[in-house]
Formats: C-alpha cells, structure tokens, sequence
C-alpha cells in the first residue's frame, strides 16, 4: 500500500498557478510547494508540470532546482519526475559514482518488475543517448560484471508457476556453489539473473528447508567482496524486498550523520507503491515508528516533505 | 524493400469465407489458400484470422495444419503469425533441437531492433511460460552462454550517435583479444552484447581499415567451435544482415537435399520486411535471381508459396 495521500481530483493548471505564486520574487515558499507536490502522484505531477510549462513556458523541474537547495531540492527533483525516468537518473547517479554503488543498480533491476525494468532501461537511453548495460559492463570486470550485466538485463516471465523439482535441484546447485568455496559463479549467475521471481523464491525456501539457514545469511559467512554483495543483495531484493527496504532505511539512519541519499531514494520511490507496507515491517522490526525515526533524523523543509510523503504531517 | 505484394484494402471477412472454402471438404484448395494468404500483410492477416474465428469458432491457423501438410504447411504456419511470435516459435523450435540451432537464436537477436527483439521475448513469455534466456542459459555453458544469453538479453541503445576513439579502441581490444589465442572473451562478450548496433558498425570499419581484413574473416582463421560460430554470426547479423542472409539461403540451396527450414525461415520473416533487397544482394553475388534458384530447388504448393512471397508468381 502506497503512503501518499492524493486527492482524486486536482486542477493541474491551479496548481501550476499556486506553484508559480510560490517561487516567484525573492525566496521560495517552501510550505506552499510541499503542500502541493506532496499530495499528488505520478500522474497528477506530469499534469502539472505540463500546465506549468503551458502557462509559463518554463520547466517546472529546472525552476525548482534554481529555487531550492540542499537534500530538499534533492527529493523533490527526484519525486516530480515520473518513476521509470527517476529510476533511470537514480542508476545514473549510482554509475557515475567513482566506487559504482552497483546495490542501486541491483535494487532497480530486481525490485522492479520485468516490465518496469523495461522501461526504465528504455528511459535510460532516452536520458542518456547509451544502454544502462552498457555502462555497468564498462565499469566492472569478471563475475560481478556479469552478475550486474545479467540482473540488469533480465526481463523475467512474469508468471506464478512454479517448478517445485527445479526449485529442488537448483536450491541444491545454490547449496553446493557455496559450499565450495571455489564457487560455481557461472550457475549461481545463471539462475539468479534468468529465472522467474517466483521459482526463486521457492528455491530460496527449498534452500532454506534444507539447511536450516537462509541463503543471505550463509552468503555472509561466505565472502564480504563486491560480488558476495551484489548476490546477497539480489537475493534480498527478489525475496522480500519490502524487508531490504527497511534494512536500507534503518542502515541509513544508523550512519553517523544519517545516509540523506539512501534515505530520499527509498522514501521517493516508495511512497506510491508500498511505503506504507515498509512502515509496518520497520515498526515490526525496530518498535519505533519509521516516522519518528525519520524526524529525529532530518530537519527542515526536507523532513516536512518526507514526513508529507510518510502521510505523517507534523 | 518487401517483396510482399499485398493489397491496400481487402475484406477479412470475405477473405475468412473464400478460406473457409478452401479447406472445407476433401482435400484443400492450396492455389485458394496462396492466392490470398500469400498477398496479405501482418495485420490484415491477423484480422483474417480474427474474422475467421469470428464466423466459425475455428481458430484458421489449426484448421490449415490439418489441412496442409510437409514444408508447404510448415510454411504457411510460419507466415500466418505475427512477425513476433513467429520469431518466438522460431527461438523455441531451434531451443528445443538436441543441437541447439543457436544461428537461429544469434539471428533473432542480432538483426532484430532492441525493441523488436523486446516484443520477441514477451511473446516467447506468453506462448512458452518462460523466459527464452533461461532456456538459452540452462542448454550451454561457458562463454558460448555468456555471449548468447547476453546477446538474447540486450536492449541496445538505438541511437545514431557514433563515439569514433571508441571505436577505435574498442577495434584494438577485438584485436587484441583475437591475437591472442587465448582469447579475452570477457571483452569480446562485453562490446558485442551491449554497444548500440551503429557504433559497432563503426567498430568493425576501424578494424578492417586498421588490419586489411574483416573481423569475421580473421575469426575464421582462429577456431570453428560453437563460440567462434556464434561470435561470426552475430558480428555478421550486426554488420549487414541482408549479405547474412544471403549466404543463409545460399547454404541453405548449396546443401544436398536443400535445408527447407532455412529456406523457409528466411523468406517468411523477411518477405514483409527486404526480401527485395536481399533478392538483390543474390543477383549480385551469384549472378542467379534468387527466384530462380529457389524454383530449382523446391516443387508443388511449397514452391508456389515461396514463389508468391517472392512476389514471383509462376
């Protein structure tokens, strides 16, 4: 269940309007645009950008980025944009990073479904004029190339069937690669990056029926390089990634100085989809609210807009 | 240029009745059956099948398999598909070959736009219930599965932009790679499987102006197992896929006995598309129309059908 609250109806030109009132002369009023922009979806946003460049011929989204500053502008560039275009600037981002943050780019390519992936990557070459593959392969070398190349990649069958004998044989390849410590890359690679989300969960829960431990958890033991990484974080993504979500919010809020970055992505791309799940499985797990959390951590306009988008007005 | 001769209006349901004549009672009318089927594009045929449903809760392409029979039916069935499914079925029937037929699967990747082959694997989903990188995957290993479930997984960038010292570093990287018998297939994979098909044109130019001769000559000289096959085809599929398929049906009429499934392959999927050009490139090379060459080889309803999408009727 999505957080964010929206009205069913809204005026895109009003509110290109109110906007407009709102950065315009001397300073920005912050309030007015949280107020706005933090209760309309994906939607509702392209309207309104499109209202705004009709009546002012401006963008909306340039107009915002000279107005506003700091991780308040930060997220809310990331939120106006559509979800396919902000995951594209997100992978971007991730890949012009010196010490690539490939866990972005194993986020985007196993959390979204094989048809978002699609469009993302679509959006990808829109925006950048080359292939998100093209770019992980370039920065990466061996296994980790190709696990990235190949989650990246993938566009999975999309159904629920499972093969509950494959799911057997292949939790018992998983099993004996990793046990080996000379690892069987190349069939730990095949299976994750082709089969459907489904079967691997029932191959994740084979291995775990079998070995009384579950495979991130035994990965671990494993190997701490960026490969070991990448897999478990893969494996998460796929299996419950509501879970890996409230594992990246409260890694973020446990850094010293908080991860501001870590914490917009997950807030942004999620509060139209799940936030309100992730909330629930952050309360669960921490019995603190991710809202409280979230407020002792952040300040300012960014934390209004983020509690806006947690549907927790101050 | 298509050699499909199709009209610019036509009515289903009047084709659906003529058909339904056609195959009714003993024995199939096969001229009927050519004369319309033969001059009729993708969508009117798929509204002919609609139409055909329509009128007598039969679906066309299972009542003209029980009809027809040998490569003439096999023919029709292939051309009475959407373009993508038949491209899936294409993938599944070479797939399912205990030799993979892995030419056919390198050619649907590699001569297909991005989003053409995109539209190919969902269609593969829906007909299959799975992915076809997974079938790929789970029949080979080692670089011949990295290099073909890479090539089946790309969504390359569809740009015309073309990176000139890119171009020429990466022909250096290829050359290198192939010098050196022990091969950095790693970086061959890399380039081939995610570089927009222009920029790798762009790639094979500066490597056959740099060393006087074309890559896919060269990798006949450096070995001629499945791997080096697949690499040629797809550089040779990238590069100019109408000389490809050329050599494919000149193979395919050079072999004793003919090889009518590729035969078949290539001038159902490319009637629509250049068969004129590729009937041209024939001339060119083997100073034969290729209309007749195929007349010479074939006989009866299946030479009838080829002939009529060649738009060369007897």
């Amino acid at each position: 269940m999505a957080s964010l609250m929206a009205p069913s109806k809204h005026s895109p030109v009003e509110d290109a309007e109110a906007l407009q009132r709102a950065v315009k002369g001397w300073g920005a009023d912050e309030k007015a645009i949280i107020a706005i922009l933090g209760h309309r979806n994906g939607t509702q946003r392209t309207q309104i950008r499109q209202a705004y460049y009709d009546l002012y011929q401006e963008d909306l989204i340039k107009r915002l980025e000279s107005e506003l500053s700091g991780d308040f502008e930060r997220a809310m560039y990331r939120w106006i944009l559509e979800p396919a275009e902000r995951e594209a600037l997100l992978a971007n981002i991730a890949l012009k990073n010196a010490n690539m943050n490939y866990h972005v780019i194993v986020e985007i390519s196993c959390v979204s479904s094989p048809d978002e992936l699609f469009i993302v990557r679509r959006a990808y070459h829109n925006r950048y004029k080359r292939s998100m593959e093209e770019v992980v392969a370039t920065n990466t070398t061996g296994h980790l190339r190709q696990l990235l190349v190949g989650l990246v990649s993938s566009f999975r069958y999309g159904g629920s069937e499972v093969n509950a004998s494959l799911a057997q044989s292949e939790a018992d390849i998983l099993h004996e690669a990793i046990k080996n410590k000379n690892h069987n890359h190349e069939e730990v690679i095949r299976i994750l990056t082709t089969r459907s989300k489904t079967q691997l969960v029932a191959t994740f829960n084979c291995y775990r029926h079998d070995h009384g431990i579950a495979i991130t958890k035994k990965l671990l033991d494993e190997g701490s390089d960026d490969f070991h990484k990448a897999l478990r974080i893969a494996i998460s993504c796929i299996n419950d990634h509501k879970k890996y979500y409230e594992k990246v919010l409260r890694n973020a809020m446990e850094t010293v100085g908080t991860d501001e970055d870590a914490l917009t992505r997950v807030i942004v791309t999620r509060a139209e989809k799940d936030l309100e799940d992730i909330k629930k499985v952050y309360y669960k797990r921490n019995s603190v609210h991710l809202e409280h959390a979230v407020a002792k951590k952040t300040s300012g306009d960014y934390k209004k807009f983020l509690l806006t988008l947690m549907a927790k007005e101050e």
